[in-house]
């Protein structure tokens, strides 16, 4: 039977509505009543213009307060919230607007743009919109099994597909963690991811089930990251491989404060010995593996193992269950990982095929690659599809691929990841030409059709691709 | 969609192997590994005895490592745990063996008799029970939606009905805990009340889920309990007024050690006096409110109001909502008052009937009459239905009068509760007799039909009982 709850920010508000919700760079915060209360109007005024259950809305913004109350917004008015990636090119963000069947696009300011496939509002016209005599009422409840946020994920295709997240995948989530990290009195959480990320948005969902400060900064910044950690009392903050590099860096022979007792380290692998140097500094790094399709991390190290277990993402979560994809049963053999659990995608926004394709008996084929040891701690060997992991963004080969043989001249196009210090990888691509091509057509190109981020800090011209025997391309020869 | 998770002890004894699960007044302990082996151990000779998936099992014990496996073994096999309360007549039991069509009843050797209208083992004989060649599957899964136990429960008939509580029920309400109370690594609970009772028993479940170790105590003694506290690193206490009467008077000028952090206050109202006494020591008691129905507390004040707020109940959980049942929108207005979440029961053992008139749009009617304050926290005035709680033990006054009314030359009786420096409340009784009885005659028969606790302190001869207009017996009116 599907659960029911009462809504989480309104009774959040009811139960702890002075304290702080939300810090800010500034120093400026806000308390769940106040939180609470905006949001409710943000969500009168969508009404106003129109939105009504069901709908859904599409969100582009960097790290703001206005974000967190539209997404709060939507939940009070019953619609799906569409998060969208704020470095993806216009082109990359009509695709996912049109696909969702998002009815309108809510922003700052800065993403104002007249040539968006659907309606724009941004954050200080929808302020100016007037709530009187709306005969709206407002969800009291949430149930479970709705939806509530849609993310945008590439995949083998090239082609982005929404991972569909309830409301009941998002609370599982926050409970499986505390279970995992517990839950102090005196715990603030410091996002500096994107809240269009599943990570940032976890944790602002925590903010609210938890009754727990956090800390949010518009942007990753290893100075006021650092200084957050040693000022202002953070306890628990949510990192990338690259963070951790940068921070162990900053850090230098100082010490963090004995309150901080939790860096959790998602968004794909971490060198050992970057692990080996925080654990020098008793820096209580804690890796984690997730993806978007399990709302957030599911497996993580308990505190005990952290220190012990290094270059292992732990054991799944509480609630949530994890089994290598093939019939050996000793350990240490490599296979797909597959998960299960309360905190998993119930599939795709209409991608039945794939959805059919990719879970089996409520299991997920996460396409990643790893095993367990003896005591059951999983190892991941590799992300999925060869996916890129650049600096916690998921960059997949073939959506590059697809890009560049869409250039007149380039016949063919391989895409592999190549370490980077700064980014932990980033793509490098391997094209066949028809004839010559100016690599400002190639630029040109690229801005327009993929984010900043995806773009290929090599291009190599070959005579032809690797291929195995089913001529399929084989990603790791490319260059080789 | 109803939800699944692994199974519980499966998963901690896979995240915790190790770790102190429970420990015991002889200083024994055992881990979550050893919890889980000999839980899976009593699983399979029960198996063996032809119990099976869907069965109903009785459990007769008082608090045990023992008991405990028991409870856990039902759960690998999928079968229903009944659980009994230990100071219930021979009649009593049997009434409830039948009527929750339990096949076995598991005790300790001390509850052996063989006048039980079931077959009986005790743990002696269902351990030398063998495993072999037992082709039997133990869950690995749990599906939140099955019945896991059933606690009886008399209300006004005096009858009593069995609260038939699903996984998810006790999950939700462990997790709701959690959120309220938060979770420490250090944390240890100490448990002084019966585990067939709902508070002993959502905690031991908690140890399961949390990972936390719990302190078991046979039986309640102030001794026990405040060595525990003071010596043992206990840092949370289920009590009931009672307990906290003693320990108050025991504790004298001293002071608790300060990881000592909350001292649960259930079953029942507490005299102000007492909850003033407790704050002037610094004794960080939670008033919370109830019942079998909703799993344990449903209702509990959060650690930053605990001593802000005496005489309130606090604020539903997290999940769990709230109101009184009128239609005044003013505070401190008194009515019925209703709760619903996913922790509260979702109906009586074959009892439909009963079910249909207590649940409103999956709102439970509980009977009892309070009020909520300006802030919306809950002070309960009266217990439902004339309820009498007694040392944390519920008695229902129709219970005590229809024994009363077997007797020969007793023709009418009414029950209430009156005051009782020590327990609270204890039932007091006035018949209506058509000729002289003799005392001893009543108590043999008291013996024989009702657990000790719900004996009459007092038994008044009266000319006849106070009755409304409609002939309804009106009890508070009953010796004035």
């Amino acid at each position: 039977m599907s659960e029911t709850t009462p809504h989480w920010l309104t009774k959040r508000a009811d139960l702890s509505p002075n304290k702080k919700a939300i810090e800010f760079e500034d120093g400026s915060s806000i308390t769940y009543l106040e939180l609470f209360h905006r949001s409710q109007s943000y969500a009168k005024k969508l009404a106003k213009l129109g939105l009504q259950k069901g709908d859904h809305i599409a969100i582009l913004s960097t790290n703001s307060v206005e974000m967190i109350q539209a997404v709060y917004a939507c939940s009070y008015l019953g619609t799906v919230v569409v998060l969208l990636n704020t470095k993806l090119t216009l082109n990359e963000l009509n695709q996912q607007l049109l696909d969702s069947d998002a009815k309108m696009i809510i922003s700052s300011g800065s993403f104002k743009s007249k040539e968006f496939a659907i309606q724009q509002i941004n954050y200080r016209d929808l302020e100016s919109v007037s709530e009187k005599q709306i005969g709206i009422t407002l969800n009291e409840e949430i149930c479970l099994d709705d939806i509530f946020t849609m993310m945008y994920t590439s995949g083998t295709t090239g082609f982005p597909k929404a991972v569909q997240q309830t409301y009941g995948n998002h609370w599982w989530s926050a409970t499986s963690s505390v279970l995992n990290l517990g839950l102090h009195e005196n715990d603030k959480w410091l996002i500096p991811l994107p809240l269009f990320h599943v990570s940032g948005l976890s944790t602002m969902l925590k903010s609210v089930i938890y009754g727990m400060p956090i800390y949010v900064l518009e942007k990753f910044d290893v100075e006021k990251v650092h200084d957050a950690i040693m000022n202002r009392n953070v306890t628990i903050v949510s990192v990338v491989t690259v963070m951790v590099q940068r921070l162990v860096k900053r850090l230098g022979n100082n010490h963090y404060p004995n309150c901080f007792r939790c860096m959790l380290l998602g968004g794909g692998p971490a060198p050992k010995s970057l692990l080996e140097e925080a654990k020098k500094r008793n820096i209580p790094v804690f890796q984690s593996y997730g993806m978007t399709e399990t709302s957030s991390q599911i497996v993580t190290l308990t505190p005990e193992e952290a220190l012990n277990k290094i270059g292992s993402s732990g054991k799944p979560l509480f609630p949530a269950q994890l089994k290598i994809d093939h019939n050996k049963t000793e350990p240490n053999q490599i296979g797909e990982i597959m998960v299960k659990g309360p905190m998993v995608t119930k599939g795709y926004y209409k991608r039945t095929e794939t959805n059919k394709e990719v879970f089996e008996n409520n299991w997920l084929h996460t396409g990643d690659m790893g095993y367990l040891d003896e005591q059951g701690y999983l190892y991941v060997v590799d992300r999925r599809n060869d996916l890129i992991i650049s600096g916690g963004e998921n960059i997949y080969p073939s959506e590059i691929e697809n890009v560049l043989v869409q250039i007149d001249g380039i016949e063919e196009a391989g895409v592999k990841g190549i370490p980077n210090e700064e980014w932990g990888m980033v793509p490098a691509a391997f094209i066949v030409c028809s004839k010559p091509i100016d690599m400002k057509v190639i630029n040109t190109h690229l801005e327009k059709y993929l984010a900043k981020y995806k773009h290929p800090k090599e291009i190599h011209v070959i005579n032809e691709l690797p291929r195995n025997a089913t001529n399929k391309l084989v990603r790791h020869r490319l260059g080789k």
